[in-house]
């Protein structure tokens, strides 16, 4: 059933030797015969362990520094003979070539390497040419071989060992598996050091590798099937450490990266608020709990069943605060237990401790727009504004609140759905246009939303209040509308033909306009 | 300077013997020693070309059916060494090993294999150990050997060879460097292949392999660095062609896309206006230029500076139209080449031919979202609706017409940003309602959008006219406002806990409504 290996003798060649004695041993007890190269001969001599030289098998010294040692046939030929194959029994047979049902080998460390040295001489000679070669034939030959290239898997063979007294073809298909992977990240890693270090080449490919973490539920809609992969492929680290509630889906998650990334933007306390992967209120102030009121009474319509995110401390009083309305997901760097314990109260609610916020500012992964036979790659957008950047061209000055207040608007537009308009006022959006086709649309559907947001008991009043656009006005339309509701103050990147009648707009209807030069789309 | 490798022996070992006799030939006469294998030194031999079989060198047959003919250390150390290290010119002199300078090897034919077989012994056997470590050893040794897994590289061979009487360092290293991306793309075709039909795994890992097509001017951002890449790696093959017009941005492409993607789903004759990766104004009906004048009217303000895309050919009539406005890209299946005439007296206007739209229905490939650490891949939405299902949930059954509508809208709804509200009448749009962070508000400004373009002598009235939603309604609310401005029939998904209630308000109204059980969000 299980159509069981039975190991006789196994060849054991490994660059990094952790745990290689103790299995060794447990090898050798069970009356396998252990061939091995160069350093692991060493050690498992210095530790008494019966093992073979592969020159006693090769006949052959290793040579050009240890370059050639195992691409022999008489390795070969043990380690590729199918054993259910009557004409291989015979070849093997008669050149005196014994079976090798074992392999383990593990790689010279070339990406440690690269890492540590800016020796090229050094780099290359850690390319491992006999490795990948004995690997990659044990795993073709899984029917008669078994190969390891996993420390982590020496216990897995071991258990069988113990249990069967052999390998099982499960087992072996599932190392061949993993060895071809070993041998394709391992080329991966030479081609891009080779691309940067050797060849220089402007023309870089793009790899992107993922390793499966787990299965979603499901994709941005029930019949969209979705998963989520690290790009490590030895360690599932992740950004997160979910707290309480049940499992992230595909959408919150897309929700939390568009919350963190407008967050980690902010060094004072702030908030956001995220629906459909647009912010819908976001505040920045004194502390937490204030800026979870402000952002709430932005739009407390969009807010509900909604992904909040806070780069400070959740304390008892705003977990208190926070059960209060429907959320999806709440987001900190921190929980104080008691606000941990007070959110449990809700099973449901996701409860996200943040971990590396600033990876979202500085070490935002490039982003992949995929399409039938070509894919786009883009760097994401890490410019974030300074005041040092803005550049006044209207007659009056912008006061420094206004600045304070341009800046927030600025670092809000910037991940709203273009067409963008963020309409705020201390500190606190007022009114968000996103996704309009027309620049004007985006304008009139803010202030809407600012105005509506008003009349509800807001206590910020629309008078006096700043906007920003995330590209530029390509005609003065927009400047007078907002003007008549009480935008005070604008922003923009500027840069189109008509800056000159949007200034002199800007400047008759006594408003301060400031320009960035730096549009900031996001589709 | 061009630091030359002088070739005076060669291994030639090919699966694919395209162009190898004229190669050889060349080599014989620049007095290159050449060394082949199997099937290659019989075709060599047939054609009198003068070759020393491998087994000369390594005084072993090929055994296992070949599985073990190079794997040798008379060939390897004559790859591997190092001519610029004197320890390795005395050890390979003293074993008599020969060194070879130039490996022509190319792998057993394994993605056509798998391709044209379900035989797993075929497959397997046609991965290829030796050639993988031969290709491997000369591409880590390339101060000392040149390697060649590319047939389109014999011309760069030979004209170095004609030109220099040597190699230079330039090539041996650009060589190197796709000898990696060759072994390491082998194993990753071997690895899905394994994953698929060996282990059958179902957490399978992702790979997304690029071959770098062109650099993009910049990203979606003048601050961002772009490029477009294949999937494939051997062939550029791309779902267009330009036939006018400034290269694409980022944005243009990124447009297109979202373009294409809607107009796959229609049958009749179509338009598509897209802005910002929004659609702004859709019609199917009888032709081409009708439907062209109808999705213009639908939103003008929006369609400056749009990308436009059409199922059928554009003629002479219709790129006089076309022509009238200001238009990033015309797509579309055909020109006739008066239009095309007509359409070229703008230089910078980008003229696309379309050349598989069904592939953005049917192969629509995988969406990838990154973030630090982790990334999300989902199948795209390939859902597309029919009629049959459409379960009417008023007590008003919706007429024939408003069912053609109200599929017309549900396709056109599926591709704007959630949440998203689509106002039809005709199969033409009226209003669009885009990344809203609340349901009503989507509403809301699609029916303004749909009034104003009314207002503005769109032939259209929105009395009669169908909604679309691309989720649930939470409250009946938008029911109430919709029905205020002449909308008569709804479609949507369903689903909420409110149906009831929704479905009572929609009765009270007078209207007619249908669930389709499918959610369409796109963020």
């Amino acid at each position: 059933m299980k159509n069981l290996l039975t190991i006789k003798r196994s060849l054991i060649s490994v660059s990094d030797k952790s745990n290689i004695t103790k299995l060794s041993r447990i090898l050798v007890g069970k009356n396998i015969e252990i061939i091995s190269t160069g350093n692991t001969y060493k050690i498992l001599s210095k530790k008494s362990i019966e093992a073979k030289k592969i020159e006693k098998i090769t006949n052959f010294k290793e040579i050009l520094n240890g370059r050639v040692k195992t691409l022999h046939p008489s390795i070969f030929g043990g380690i590729l003979a199918d054993f259910n194959n009557e004409k291989h029994i015979k070849e093997i047979n008669a050149l005196k070539i014994q079976g090798i049902q074992l392999v383990i080998v593990n790689l010279y460390p070339f990406v440690e390497t690269i890492k540590s040295t800016k020796s090229i001489t050094k780099c290359i000679e850690n390319i491992d040419i006999g490795g990948p070669s004995l690997i990659r034939a044990a795993a073709k030959n899984f029917a008669s071989t078994c190969v390891v290239v996993d420390i982590k898997d020496y216990e897995l063979i071991i258990d069988e060992l113990n249990k069967y007294n052999g390998i099982s073809l499960k087992l072996r298909k599932m190392l061949a598996l993993k060895a071809f992977k070993k041998t394709m990240n391992y080329d991966l890693e030479i081609f891009k050091w080779f691309e940067s270090n050797i060849v220089e080449k402007n023309e870089k490919d793009f790899f992107l590798f993922g390793n499966k973490i787990n299965n979603l539920r499901y994709g941005e809609n029930p019949h969209q099937s979705a998963s989520i992969y690290s790009y490590n492929l030895s360690n599932n680290k992740s950004f997160y450490k979910q707290l309480n509630g049940k499992s992230l889906s595909f959408n919150n998650l897309n929700d939390i990266k568009a919350t963190l990334s407008l967050l980690s933007e902010f060094n004072d306390p702030a908030a956001v608020i995220v629906k459909h992967a647009i912010p819908c209120g976001v505040a920045e102030g004194k502390n937490a709990l204030f800026v979870w009121k402000k952002s709430l009474s932005a739009d407390k319509l969009s807010a509900f069943g909604g992904v909040v995110a806070f780069n400070r401390t959740v304390d008892k009083n705003l977990a208190k605060e926070l059960n209060k309305i429907f959320l999806e997901v709440v987001a900190a760097i921190s929980f104080t237990s008691e606000a941990l314990k007070i959110l449990k109260e809700k099973p449901n609610l996701r409860v996200i401790e943040i971990k590396r916020l600033k990876d979202f500012k500085v070490k935002k992964p490039k982003t992949v727009v995929t399409m039938p036979d070509i894919f786009l790659v883009q760097e994401s957008d890490m410019y974030s504004i300074k005041k040092k950047d803005l550049k006044v061209v209207s007659k009056i000055k912008p006061t420094k609140k206004q600045i304070e207040d341009l800046v927030f608007a600025n670092k809000v537009v910037k991940h709203v759905r273009s067409n963008a308009i963020v309409i705020a006022k201390n500190k606190v959006t007022l009114g968000i246009g996103s996704g309009n086709t027309s620049r004007v649309d985006s304008v009139n559907f803010a202030l809407l939303k600012a105005n509506r947001s008003n009349e509800k008991g807001n206590t910020i009043s629309l008078k006096g209040a700043v906007m920003a656009s995330d590209a530029f006005f390509p005609f003065p339309d927009s400047i007078l509308i907002a003007s008549k509701s009480g935008v005070k103050s604008i922003i923009q990147p500027g840069g189109s033909i008509k800056d000159k009648t949007v200034i002199k707009e800007v400047d008759e209807k006594k408003l301060s306009m400031v320009f960035t030069n730096k549009r900031s789309f996001t589709h």
